[in-house]
């Protein structure tokens, strides 16, 4: 049921940062520092979860989960961050669009079958 | 630059509904019905764009974007997209989270390189 792909959030409300993102050809170091970023983005206070998923096509969409705006300046601020979105200006993203949103519901299926929304 | 996978939305405040869901083996129609959504959806009040991936592993994250949550509650309504989820329920979705959310704050890059978030 690949539960790991999806994160596991408490009940709203908390914050979401929805990155979706067209990726330039060539790794370029992507692939490694995406990878420690979803472990460095774990280690932060007020870090929930993610989501991410990318297409053939290297047109990706990423949602981490947060418990509040402060804890998304926070990892914002973080310096290996910094230096990696800096690089993913540079070099990794032919563009990207962000957005910080806060979640007031949410539910699941399909073992949630008929519950409100 | 693909900028036809990115929705242009307006200043925030907006509304957000990301759906991230795991795809079964097969089609069983989704493809089609996937489409006509789509396209129903931006015929909607409210509609504001989309952006959408999913991997080779059937991971999936849809994003819509929408002027109000009433708008995203007449949508979710709507007759045609109610047999659609009710198929996604049964057929093809292994699970899915459904998130409603408040875009706050929005940027895009690396044009917009240095303005803050």
């Amino acid at each position: 049921m690949s539960a790991e792909r999806f994160a596991r959030t408490p009940a709203p409300p908390y914050y979401a940062v929805i990155f979706a993102n067209q990726r330039r050809d060539g790794d370029h170091g992507y692939g490694a520092t995406a990878d420690r970023m979803v472990e460095l983005a774990a280690q932060q206070p007020g870090y929930l979860g993610i989501e991410s998923t990318r297409d053939a096509a290297g047109f990706g969409i990423t949602v981490s989960y947060w418990e509040s705006e402060a804890d998304i300046a926070a990892w914002r601020r973080n310096a290996e961050h910094s230096v990696a979105r800096q690089h993913g200006r540079d070099e990794w993203y032919e563009h990207f669009e962000l957005r910080v949103a806060k979640v007031e519901r949410a539910y699941g299926g399909p073992a949630a079958r008929g519950e409100g929304a």
